[in-house]
């Protein structure tokens, strides 16, 4: 192999060895189109690098020279261009490539990087593969931009940035790969020119897997809240004129909060179920999922989150709520009433250990579910291996949902049972709430009996239930490694 | 050098400098045995990043073509491996290796990586070695096994994600490295084959080195809990009948968790003073520690994270005390009394200097312990350096167990002297938690004294006292940079 | 292209792909002058990765061979140099760079590895300058200073370090750039041997860039205290003899800490409102910020992070408020005085609701805040595109400042109009507290008038007005990307 693609950028001669090193030689020429902030930003990284740089500019004298680094040479575009030796970023707004045709000529053969972003969602073709078009004889690498020019700028001190790539021409992009890295980014090569829009569409998403997880949690808050509004302030106002109104900014808040943390919960684990029970029926793992599942499984560790931040939230409301001038007076209130009637000793046995269990329930199922939470970190989370991962998410998770379900219970104690827990026969919140918690739990149970598991267990090392075998009646199936069960 | 190692994965021509690139010439071809999950999740990340896959299957017209993405071919084992350029996937299960011996003329001079796991710790020899002998004239690498299907197909995306790799053949090893960081990994060179058992048994470990410093933690909760459990309610209840049995979900609870986290403090501060007076004692540092404390100084980033963990759940507890029943009833018995007794003021300047000085210390303890928990997180510990992290571990840890130490103080007051506070002789659980940590104290004030610290600052640099060095009295020791000291 | 320069470290031969490889062959032979602690952790890392090691020791038969990992060779100086194919690490003190002088014929042509740290801050040349003057015929390269012998031996499986790498050579940088990488490291490339001087001083460094931040926010916190002090505890002492030196330890520093939290979070958007002004009233981006505003913008991070640690301990502070005696005795009292006068319900509606309202907006600012600390950890922050880190950092940001300054207006309420509220004519803490967020929230908002907006989206695309164009008017100036509006 005569060429190498991960070294050209750097020139040398056959004699390195045993000379002296010249100090500084310079590196490689590259050159810049446009001399915007992006350009500065990338010369900037560039010449610290060791790499020497030209900045092609329509006017290279009106250019402060003093906004690029020391031995940046600004020139025009041609002259830039001409002086590259292989790489040339065109770092120029995409409505503007039609004014780079003249300098076709100088771009044969060139590696010519395409930093633009996508303006819009969805269109028709990816800038990189019109310049591609626009100049047939140059290679043309998409990359680079989703690295702001501040990270470019600080990059270097400044952990891990991935720098997505992309090329017809592999050798040319090896090239761009070699590039980013000794820049100090994390390439990744996602394949020909057809990944890049995709490519240029990353730096428009705003948080696309969080869409579903946060309109789901938002809707059930909204359905509580107002379940509660109803139940407890409207509904007493019109019978009976009692003013609760005042429980709306904090009260009722703290009694939805709960509910939706827990509902969440339940949402991260209810889609294994189904995935399980529907390996089961079908006797066999080789058939995809339906759609809504797959998309459900992958929204589990935004879900997760979201009941995370939920009971957060309860437990700080909590936390303040004898911080409420409210409780003050009642208190006091009950004070008043106590000296009143002459009771000396107020205690009920009962109400203490209820209120002790389920502060307890409540205090250890956050605290399991903060865990959680901190391992879904990306720095934690990749140091775990996968015995690990599923150790936390699948055991500790349905240790926090137990705990969650119990911290619910004793909160009810037996007044579920009284007529009084049912005003205008509406049932309380948290009773709603326990609902698909302990169908997950229970389902999950169910799952763990010895004649569930085994046979689940076995589908997922590969066996298939008879009606799935082909007729040969194959009995050494490639055994696949088993990575599916999360 | 003619031959390129780092390079051999993508087809290149001489001439490629000059002629335009084709349009999706394609990438190397790499073949995979088995059709399996992790063979799938392979399959689609070698195809995003540019490479042709080839996957061989016992039956390929069975596997459901779906499951693969577009561009993959389904071959038989033989065919699969036939077209392979370089690089063949072992994706099959270890007990199946023998299966594969009829293609052993198609491998000779092939890269074969072994992606199994281990099924059990400490088996004579790793897969990869038996894949070894019975391919010996392939060129056996073991990799990718750390990482999860999952992970394959999500990578791209997600952050960064070790790969560790070994090989007894360099060159085919390099080609392996580079081929994990096209694919958006950080390989890790192990070294030779026989480090592949270390990474086919990484995945069966759980949390290893968190094993010791669990147990430890619960030992003491344990011992506590007990201790408390018969100072506070049993011996008070077989004595005068007190029913206390309430305080057993949650105030014991949050009485024994600050005397554990105490405690598992001062035990991460040991070990560094330990060692110092061994270094002092011994009057080098050229001999090893002994193997215990080898081991308790690298646990001690775990037993400081039980510590706050501890410290965090007793803070939660705290701050859920008075929205205890138990709280309320005793307020409302204290104002039923005050009012009967007619005392206008109970205010007692003591008492509420006393409350103010052992929260605010809490609060600051807890806070400078939070700040190392967030240092302790790999991303944000791998951007500080040498000194800063000094600077939080010790510095900050000793600021933290001072005002732990503090808050255990203003806690006991004075109360600490009077009879009361030793029924049944036993005394208070803080006192007993008090002891380690100002043995650690004081052993740090010691070791800080001029005398002591310039003969360790002198040992740690490289001195060694008289009975240590050689007849000849060498007087220019070699002087080792000095990163011994934690 | 003949010469390789990433892969020269590892030897390899034209027949490599078809005769079957040696088992064990060994790799490079790599020399570390000096036998300290680095040099072991080194030796222990290379050995791991498949490379061979000789350490050259002043006296290697002095040197426990135990403490260097199994087939590391001791040898002297001189034979360790010579038998290193091409990489020499010298792992000895700078002050003894001299020593090594006689091996000088040894060394040339090869690269030699300066690991040493700076003494001192500004020295005047830097140790691998010495070193390369003293070894002209040599390429030196530094490296490997900043990581610990520590992180030396665990990094294999500790996430990524980075390694700024720095030499006048690029073909050797290139070496030593591949080595960091098999060795598990992040090589980052800084270019020329001028760079040495700030690798050397990266590990003296404290926190560089947090030093104004803290400052200035512990002399807020200084102002506020004192002015609190006079207030609130001095001159009603003074005056009346009332004594609140009991508020001192905690209630003082809790009525403190919102207000330099809320001044902080203000500082931190403050310098961008003073960017905007400045451009829209010099009509162009393109001349520099002063550097007051520069070094102030990138200080924006760190005192969010300050404000933070405010806002969390004065939520923790706040939620202790009612375990302090004081708060029980306040209360007992007031039962006391509402029996005495004989009042069956204290409420009082107003307060009830200001109480939950200023409550509600203070958790839900904290948990926005919350929010934003968190994607400011390197893993979390690093996973977010520019798109999503702008909407976290303004808009998630601004959400948290406005719910912080309508906490305090609650809080305030409209005892500010009373005269009760400024006794000795000085007004209450939030209301200073208030004056620099109002500002910053009115500045932001006109600045989204359209009129400003519009003109500020112009200029930040590149627009330039009629006075900065160049005499001929040049239409098409070069549109630069947008990176300038963090």
């Amino acid at each position: 192999m005569e060429t190498d693609m991960e070294t050209p950028l750097l020139p040398s001669s056959a004699s390195d060895a045993s000379e002296p090193p010249p100090r500084h030689q310079g590196g490689t020429v590259i050159a810049i189109i446009g001399s915007g902030d992006f350009s500065r930003s990338l010369a900037i990284r560039l010449v610290a690098s060791g790499f020497r740089v030209v900045v092609g500019s329509r006017d290279p004298n009106r250019v402060a020279a003093g906004l690029f680094p020391d031995g940046v040479k600004l020139r025009s575009h041609r002259e830039a261009v001409s002086s590259a030796e292989r790489v040339v970023f065109a770092a120029v707004y995409p409505e503007h490539y039609s004014t780079l045709l003249g300098m076709r000529e100088q771009l044969v053969g060139k590696v010519l990087v395409d930093v633009s972003n996508a303006t819009e969602m969805n269109s028709e073709r990816s800038n990189a593969e019109k310049l591609a078009e626009l100049f047939p004889e140059s290679r043309v690498v998409k990359g680079f931009n989703v690295i702001s020019a501040w990270a470019l700028q600080a990059g270097a001190h400044d952990g891990s940035k991935q720098v997505l790539i992309c090329s017809d021409c592999s050798v040319s992009k090896s090239s761009v790969v070699q590039l980013a890295r000794r820049l100090g980014f994390s390439p990744v090569d996602l394949g020909g020119l057809c990944s890049s829009r995709d490519i240029e569409e990353a730096p428009l998403l705003l948080f696309p897997s969080w869409g579903a997880p946060i309109l789901a949690t938002f809707l059930l808050f909204l359905f509580f809240y107002g379940y509660n509004f109803l139940r407890r302030i409207l509904l007493p106002y019109l019978d009976h004129g009692e003013n609760n109104f005042y429980q709306l900014p904090l009260v009722a808040v703290n009694q939805t909060l709960p509910a939706v943390a827990l509902i969440t919960l339940a949402l991260v684990y209810l889609p294994g179920l189904l995935a399980a029970v529907l390996q089961l029926s079908r006797g066999t793992k080789y058939k995809r999922f339906p759609g809504w599942l797959d998309f459900w499984l992958c929204r589990r560790k935004h879900l997760g989150l979201l009941s995370f931040l939920c009971a957060a939230l309860h437990a700080v409301y909590s936390m303040c709520l004898t911080l409420r001038r409210a409780a003050g007076y009642t208190l006091l209130n009950a004070a008043y009433h106590q000296v009143k009637a002459g009771v000396e000793n107020s205690w009920v046995e009962k109400m203490v250990w209820r209120s002790d269990l389920y502060l307890s329930c409540g205090i250890l199922g956050f605290g399991v579910l903060s865990l959680l939470a901190v391992t879904s970190l990306p720095s934690v989370g990749n140091a775990l291996n996968w015995r690990e991962f599923t150790f936390v998410q699948s055991g500790l998770g349905y240790a926090a949902l137990t705990l969650s379900v119990m911290h619910t219970l004793f909160f009810g104690w037996d007044f579920t049972f009284s007529a009084e827990a049912y005003p205008y026969y509406l049932p309380p919140v948290y009773l709603l709430a326990l609902i698909l918690p302990c169908v997950v739990l229970v389902g999950r149970i169910l799952l763990a009996l010895p004649c569930l598991a085994f046979r689940l267990a076995k589908i997922r090392r590969g066996w298939e239930s008879a009606r799935h075998r082909p007729p040969n009646n194959r009995k050494e199936a490639d055994p696949p490694r088993n990575f599916g069960d999360v």
